[in-house]
């Protein structure tokens, strides 16, 4: 049963957003991802929105771009969190969905990530179910001990070889 | 029967929009406005939306500060021109607002007016009223006849009286 | 006999305003589409704008770019609506000419739309003729049901192959 | 124990915050609120940020304005759900710390919300543990039918005695 | 017979652009002043603005707020030059008067000052006129050397008395 | 006798201000271009800015990126119009040099022109001689009409083939 | 001997740069402060800067707003550090400043601190100072000590009293 | 034993970060260079802060982009001068960057210079390190003149061949 919804406006966005989805498989949490425009088809993204609790959704991602509704209107309709990925577009680099989806007014809040930023999405998805979850808490633990090192490693990687062959072997 | 619709999300927005209220009475057109939100009240704000048409409102002009999703969710559900009042805020002085409102994406558009532009969303509906009215295009002329009367009254008093005294008599 | 008038201040602009004359074809509108700078012939610009209510024009799509005047100054002089499109250019995302056309002044509104939003200007005016006239109305109406399956083929085929697939085969 | 952990760089963050801690009360969830800086008093920061987690803590809410370091240093000592809060200060109307706070590197996200937005974060902290507490998303469902009759009543109020005597009485 | 000719959008402008107009006279330079709206009488402006050649006049002062187009029509009827002053206005801080006179397209530049710089206008329009009248550049040069005093003199008594007193004497 | 300077901070702005230079060409009017830092040569500079008004010089054009400090350090020394045109660079979309520029303090106005904006410089430089001389007025108004014909050209062949064929044969 | 020389370019300057100079005192640094316009008065400027290093100045702390030239052109003629203080002014909240200050081109950087951050300027040029004298080091360790210590007794006040009673007694 | 000390949150900042150390060899200052996230890695990140000055590090480069706290938690734990080097990324070019940067609050400064600065951060370590250092104070001034020749030889050339002939050539 799935525990997370990924919903995006425009199947444009979906590069961004299966970043959401593999960085879900990667800490085993199951998800559904599907493609539905608040502004194209109200109904169905009302149906579908309402309907997400009754399946065992626990948390929503949307990813949305330009004057980005998916996000806050499903936090009008699902009582439990949202999180809302802001996509760049041609013009104005993502500014327009981020100020759409961050400033939502008081009682429906949104938890907005960085612009284009899937995989933080499906991050902050994790830690939302990890609050109630031992398991996802320590995939959430190695997956950081697995980023220091690798951040470990690069800095190993340049004080060994210098700065000109580093940049060269990129 | 009311041929324009005004809904604003909160108000909050009402001071902006009663402007847009008293120039549709000036131009004689009959309105009705409400408050409605579209997060706070999905449901009714759907209702409301999907039965203007039925209810012989041919223009509909929706306010909305912030994360303004009104006037975006409005075009989705109703088929004639919506048209958008960005309203500024405590921060950012309504570029949120504006960018949520105009940077609609293809296939759903919002007429988009000046931040706290209500009376412009007024004449703009009416302007639309006007393609098949010509009552209410005659009481545009007018208006734009008057507003040229105004400022050329403007025009005569300074060079009749000089800045000076025209600033000290503001 | 043309309903509604698409202008722009340059041929740099065709690519965008030509998918409003586009988008005017599909939905069985008659158009008439024209070059005028306003800051290079303001005289040509000013009989085209007086002379359009004589010739049955009842909207009017005007797209420009950096300190886009166009839009406005048809709004000045073209008592039915006139939509504005701002072009982005070489610097600034078309944020100048977001800001030069939609914060109009008190009295004369231009109804904007998305930067290089050509495509939505096209169904705004339609919008606006369908107030008016049934059989526009139901053709959007239809258009809107086109758009709604479109984007749930997609949804389809995400659910059916997967977004690996999906993104490879894009 | 406290579930929520409230935590600003300044007490002039206090009045935005004490909205966090006031909603958290009336939605029966126990928090400890408490001042400390990230860029003043590092070590007291890590001390603290490592120990939520032992203490009981599930969510930390962060307010910063400026360069807010604060949200983001939480979340990479925490392992669960940090909100963020961007405070509006002097100049620039708090997009600094809205940048600061949203645009955290891939792997260490912030839940963001609105600009001084100190009650939705309480909110989205409620949400966030009604993931696993039923109780909590009772209060929630609620305090959102709550707000909807709040909104009602106000469109009742103005239909009843029109914009003007509306205005008037604010 | 006036060499400037000052022109303002709307008397809300009048106190920024009546520095212009002291700042002439300071420099003993004929100008007239006017409030002539491009949008809500183009006619009369056309007409202005073609007759100021004629009419003995060498620079046009133009100013105007928000979607600001009298500067730039100005330039496209006017040959000599126009400067353009930015007012700031209710939000946006001047930024879109600004971007719609600065960013004019190639073949028709305005000579843009700083938002709200009326005074800078006319010291503008002084510096043109000197190119060919060297009375005015006499003049300009004493106003500099008295800038340069007044500067000198705040440095000497901020150097007499220490910043504590001269802060509170200001 | 060159009467207008055209000065540039870095030979990276030359190709922006060669479209002055050639316009200068092209309208007749004798010019003296160089590059001079005014951050890495402050002495040269200073020199250079002082001795303008000796060699005849009447107008600077003077072009600069990023913090652009060069025309307005040269409206500081020279007591003629000096024109900036600001530069946009890497990042900013030139935001930085046109806020470096415009934003001069009362007293000492720099006459800006459009991001990027070379050719119009020259346009200004040239309606800023012709207030004395009636040869460059006169080629003032004939480029002027050639730029409609030019535009008008642009109309007729999009009337004659359509818009396809148009943005084909682009 | 004076070590630190603070200019500004304004006296409408002096309230936040009187700030630095406070914060310089209660570090016992010496310091000079004076007025000196970049614009207004280039060649005092130029002899100040000049001079500055000869006199025993180390760092020198410049502020300025709106197209601040006076840090960069500090740094262009003094060869040890520059620090600017963009300061807001009426309109863009400093952002004007900032740019024309932190954009620096390659060879000439100014140390920019926050906007009207002139404690912070102080405090940076102690720092600076402080590489080579171990009294300014252990100052400044006291001094960050202080700050912890002002900040913990807020902490502990809130902990005490509650925010209500907090906020109240503010 | 190294005098700066130059760390970045990710390689990816490492092209730019490689101009600092470049000038720094180029002007034969001693440093040391590695990879630190404070994100991912903070307790690492501490260590090396804390051990910084004991190490003989006097003053530490530090770059970083999106919501970069790299530069302002050094400056929090590190008692010298910390240079920011905001980075642009993928959106906002960097402007994200600059306000977590710049935007420090009262008694933390970081001395920031342009965004992608790398180069320019180096020279202000060494003028940072030139306040008690004759040696590095020379070389600065060398490589002033250097600076200063080789705009030079740019301007002779474009003197000698025309700006066509150099725009070809380059």
């Amino acid at each position: 049963m799935p525990k997370v919804g990924i919903v995006m406006g425009s199947d444009s966005d979906l590069k961004v957003m299966s970043k959401a989805a593999s960085m879900l498989e990667k800490l085993g949490i199951d998800y559904e991802m599907t493609i539905i425009s608040a502004h194209r088809m109200p109904d169905v993204f009302f149906e579908w929105a309402k309907a997400a609790e009754g399946k065992g959704i626990k948390v929503i991602i949307a990813g949305a771009g330009m004057a980005a509704h998916l996000p806050g209107m499903c936090a009008a309709l699902f009582p439990m969190p949202v999180i809302g990925v802001p996509m760049s577009g041609k013009n104005l680099d993502g500014m327009d969905a981020l100020y759409s989806i961050v400033q939502m007014p008081p009682g429906i809040p949104v938890a907005t990530v960085a612009i284009d930023g899937g995989m933080n999405a499906a991050i902050l998805a994790a830690k939302i179910l990890a609050v109630s979850d031992d398991d996802i808490l320590e995939r959430l633990k190695a997956y950081s001990a697995e980023m220091k090192d690798t951040v470990q490693a690069k800095a190993d990687r340049l004080k060994e070889v210098g700065y000109e062959e580093y940049l060269a072997g990129k």
